[in-house]
């Protein structure tokens, strides 16, 4: 795990996956019903080998009678969240969270308004805003993500992750999940794992809506973290502030670092989507018995986007997915799922 | 949550809570049953104000109607280790752990055995060992927990854990757990509680006996915590590698802030028995709705142990429980749980 240094909490936590921002959308406030789950396991899944490499592993790894049989309190489950779980594109939800709240940020504190990169945040012109360099976000970040109560915090992500809507669909970004990575956390919870998610976003944003939106509890979310202070408030009362300072980069091998520091046991099946999940993937399938790697292809552009070098397309720099970790991914028998072939449908809200 | 130094892991992990180590006892290896669980509920508790204040709180947050219900996914209540959960006299458990393993560690690395501190732990003498500097303790942690694989290092903790037994009862450690104790994590799970371990203890070597020995998951264990380091073995396999780098001191605020960190929610219930466990205390007593905060006073020399400035005994430095705190637990409504007049028995392996 990377030892902190003195500047900023978030900055390198969700920098390390966020070089070259693309230009960002607009936010409309609005609520939208919830995503309904189908009772059927993997019922948005089409036939083919990563279905199926699903079915066997779970079968392979409750069986009583398999030799690869794993005990109930040993089934560990680890999923990534932007481009996994959820729409990553154009640019990660916590990033837009944290560009929407400069402007509450500069209104506690008017003397950053003539400052950069405020200045230009507060502009509104998003071809200036995605040009700012990693410095500069890393300020903004560090300034959006820490300093206050982390109760304060929680709530204020709340109330934005309940209103803000991704540009493109229209709808809440918490009803952007795909619908068969829902399934798959059903199918495993059913069959007596416990689901973990494991992203390099910030683990106190996530853990605001990781129980409503995918079933799984605040204590099973690791993610970048940065430290805390604790203090007593004038009345004698104890309370947490979120510190500019970096605990934990949970990207790369800090995924594999921060899974052993919060579960403590290597995960029987991951799943990812890009260069950030790779140490992850393949500390999974480096286990004894039965082990399930699986890494998310994003080859639909009609429902949903296309990227990634591995299919001939640039490099947008949010789920980095080259033709290297395609080839390992053959190479060391990780399941890719293709977007377009393997799912029935993506959303929810799709019809089946 | 402290930043990391360059110098030890555990060491300082370990040594807030280590100042003014006593006499080292003898270690005899041989094996004995595990601790029989009884089947009622709190069933080694005597009636009183600590047990009325359990089951009345049990009752406040998981009655359907009650005013202070509290979801099921909502329900954690945390626990500190040593002298909470098992005995901490005359020195901690994973603290022999380490000067067990000095031999070890000099058969690997031979030109220790000339240099201090490693020097007098091999001859022996626990008059002189127990005299040694918290600057040699230090070292002694650092060598003794770091620089190797994770895997192996459970391994070792595990193969020793279940032979090392303590000089008084001549009885494995983990045979050495309160059965009141046992019972309430019992109780609190069959009313849906999860039960996590918050330990100055660092958690790689709790998390390898805490299922067996507490019923409590390895990602169910907050504890000190170093960094580790991933990397690749000459075949290309992943592994783990435990650093000299503290991430996590788990005493005093840094329980709190491990909490936070591990758990990301504020415990309604929490249990500890020494001033590592004050911040801890005071958290969980301070959230909204009722909370319950309890601390066990070492008040019974007979069956166990009797220590601490607070029943006017001198302060053994294991395990601290000043008159302040004592004061502060009546003041802040927390509950104090007196080993002699709240436990009809102390271990499983006494009569009832």
């Amino acid at each position: 795990m990377s030892s902190s240094g003195s500047d900023g909490l978030s900055r390198r936590s969700l920098l390390g996956a966020l070089a070259g921002l693309p230009a960002l959308p607009g936010l409309l406030a609005a609520s939208a019903p919830a995503a309904a789950q189908s009772a059927a396991p993997l019922s948005s899944w089409n036939d083919g080998p990563a279905k199926q490499g699903i079915l066997d592993f779970v079968r392979a790894t409750t069986g009583a009678s398999s030799k690869d049989f794993v005990p109930p309190e040993e089934r560990i489950a680890t999923f990534d969240q932007d481009g996994t779980l959820w729409v990553e594109h154009p640019i990660y939800t916590q990033v837009v969270y944290c560009l929407d709240r400069v402007p509450v940020v500069v209104k506690e504190k008017p003397y950053l308004a003539t400052v950069e990169p405020f200045k230009t945040v507060l502009t509104g012109d998003f071809e200036k805003i995605a040009k700012l360099s990693l410095h500069d976000l890393e300020a903004i970040l560090a300034a959006t993500l820490t300093g206050m109560d982390v109760d304060a915090f929680a709530a204020e992500v709340s109330a934005w992750i309940d209103s803000a809507k991704h540009p493109r669909w229209n709808r809440l970004y918490t009803d952007l999940t795909y619908q068969p990575m829902q399934e798959v956390l059903t199918f495993f919870r059913a069959n007596g794992f416990k689901t973990f998610i494991v992203t390099g976003g910030g683990q106190d944003f996530v853990r605001t809506y990781s129980q409503r939106v995918y079933g799984i509890p605040r204590e099973q979310v690791v993610g970048s973290a940065g430290g805390v202070k604790f203090g007593y408030d004038k009345a004698g009362k104890p309370f947490l502030t979120k510190e500019p300072k970096l605990l934990l980069n949970d990207n790369d091998a800090g995924k594999v670092e921060g899974i052993h520091l919060e579960i403590g046991r290597r995960p029987h099946a991951a799943f990812g989507n890009s260069t950030g999940d790779r140490q992850m993937l393949e500390y999974t399938k480096a286990g004894d018995g039965a082990r399930l790697s699986m890494i998310v292809l994003h080859d639909d552009a009609k429902r949903e986007y296309a990227y990634g070098p591995a299919q001939g397309l640039p490099d947008t720099k949010v789920g980095t997915f080259p033709q290297a970790l395609y080839d390992e991914a053959k190479k060391d028998g990780w399941f890719v799922i293709s977007m377009k072939d393997d799912w029935k449908r993506i959303f929810a809200f799709e019809e089946a």
